[in-house]
């Protein structure tokens, strides 16, 4: 795997990465890095990431061969098409947003001949963002979704090459069984760990121990780019949420009733399924 | 602070780790250790934390300066009843339950002359358990809440002392105020943690990441344990939970409104409130 040159629109925490790990492993024979943030694009450039800083998108992409859109998930189709056009033909597309249905069928059928966007989704992250806390190993041995909607195979074979080579498994799937499974598995976490630091009296704080801490890490994430992530993939949250109010109430109930042997299975199912997920 | 004979009743993850801690620093002159589980006995005395192990709770305590019970909160205050007559005046018992209310009220007043019992609740844990887990830093920089009910000022101090000894930060409060604070802090995480554990369909299990780990994380503790512990702060901890659910509730009407504005408010204050929190 070898890209000629490398785009990243947007040199945060996940495109600062991309291009760390893309550095360290000798994948691209140029980085262009691009940010509406000028102060971003300058940290980013102090890293020594990027082989060239631009504050203009057209520019970043016009001599690309892939461009990785790191952008927030409400803006990612909108940059996208507006790029698009300033692409040679042959350029590949992709991003890393946490939700696909909503970008994915929006770009589906209107980029211009010869270029393609394959949908990404890195089940990567932080609570911190930014490229001071970009790293290259960001990648290595995470999961990468594609959620291709008739692109030619072999653009899909190529961005699914590019993850691997920074360490990442890929899978595919359609990218409504994405943000089903997402809901679930990455953006209920988020809301229910929101939900829980909220709940918490800032005199109480001092109270907390490791066990609130972990369960609320999430909930430092930022605001902007979780209130998107959240709207884009409203229909299947709510959903997610839905099931987790009624597995709260079974709980609840039984706590209610003093059913100890009913919380005592519930307790046990719970456990069950923790004790199956293996360690990252 | 030298204590010329420490006994220690349930040698798990908090009495072994008590008790490592006790050798580290020579704080005890004997420590003897009683479990009515004669493998985690074998275990305890395998990693040279007793000096002295039995089955028998009355022998374990008959020579004692100070006794730690650390057996299920559900079972605390039956042991301590169980054992005190067996005690010479002028021992010290505490424990190291997570729910302090039912224990010290049951006991208060029903003790032998010359023998107290102050409540301990160490902010510390694990949801792995056994004497194998155990650590001599378990309680290093965590904070004890003291819940006398009308000790003597001596026997507080000296306990507080043992705590202060094993590197752990002291606080003192009532037994009601504790449990309604801890339900927040520590009941209610573990209670959302394991309602989130329990949505998940175990095929999406691959799905996850590092942020429904550690979100999911305490729902690895014991159910046994925590049954108990739920069921003895019920009143409390149906507090809590009834707080989370208005709050959830808060979450989900914005998210099916689309009401961006307020979403990032909501996330804008948990994340205040998680930032606010220091790192272990």
């Amino acid at each position: 795997m070898h890209v000629p040159t490398l785009s990243i629109v947007g040199v945060g925490l996940l495109g600062g990465s991309i291009a760390l790990a893309c550095r360290q492993k000798k994948l691209a024979g140029r980085i262009v890095g691009y940010d509406p943030s000028a102060d971003a694009l300058r940290r980013a450039a102090d890293r020594g990431m990027l082989d060239e800083a631009t504050d203009d998108v057209c520019r970043a992409v016009a001599r690309a061969s892939l461009v990785v859109f790191c952008v927030p998930v409400d803006r990612i189709a909108e940059v996208v098409g507006a790029c698009a056009e300033a692409c040679r033909p042959g350029t590949l597309l992709t991003d890393v947003g946490s939700t696909k249905t909503a970008i994915v069928r929006r770009l589906a059928g209107r980029l211009p001949p010869g270029v393609n966007f394959v949908g990404s989704h890195p089940l990567a992250g932080s609570e911190k963002t930014g490229p001071e806390n970009a790293r290259a190993d960001l990648f290595e041995g995470r999961l990468v979704v594609l959620t291709p909607v008739g692109d030619p195979p072999a653009a899909v074979w190529t961005i699914g090459d590019f993850w691997r080579a920074l360490g990442a498994r890929v899978e595919t799937m359609s990218p409504e069984k994405h943000d089903e499974v997402l809901a679930t598995t990455s953006h209920l976490p988020h809301l229910v760990a929101s939900v829980l630091a909220g709940v918490l009296p800032l005199e109480w704080k001092r109270l907390t121990a490791t066990g609130f801490r972990d369960t609320t890490r999430l909930a430092a994430g930022s605001p902007e780019l979780w209130r998107a992530i959240f709207l884009c993939n409203q229909p299947a949250l709510l959903a997610a949420v839905g099931d987790f109010q009624a597995h709260l109430e079974r709980f609840r109930d039984a706590l209610a009733k003093g059913d100890g042997e009913r919380l005592r299975l519930l307790l046990e199912q719970g456990k069950y399924v923790r004790d199956s997920l293996s360690e990252p």
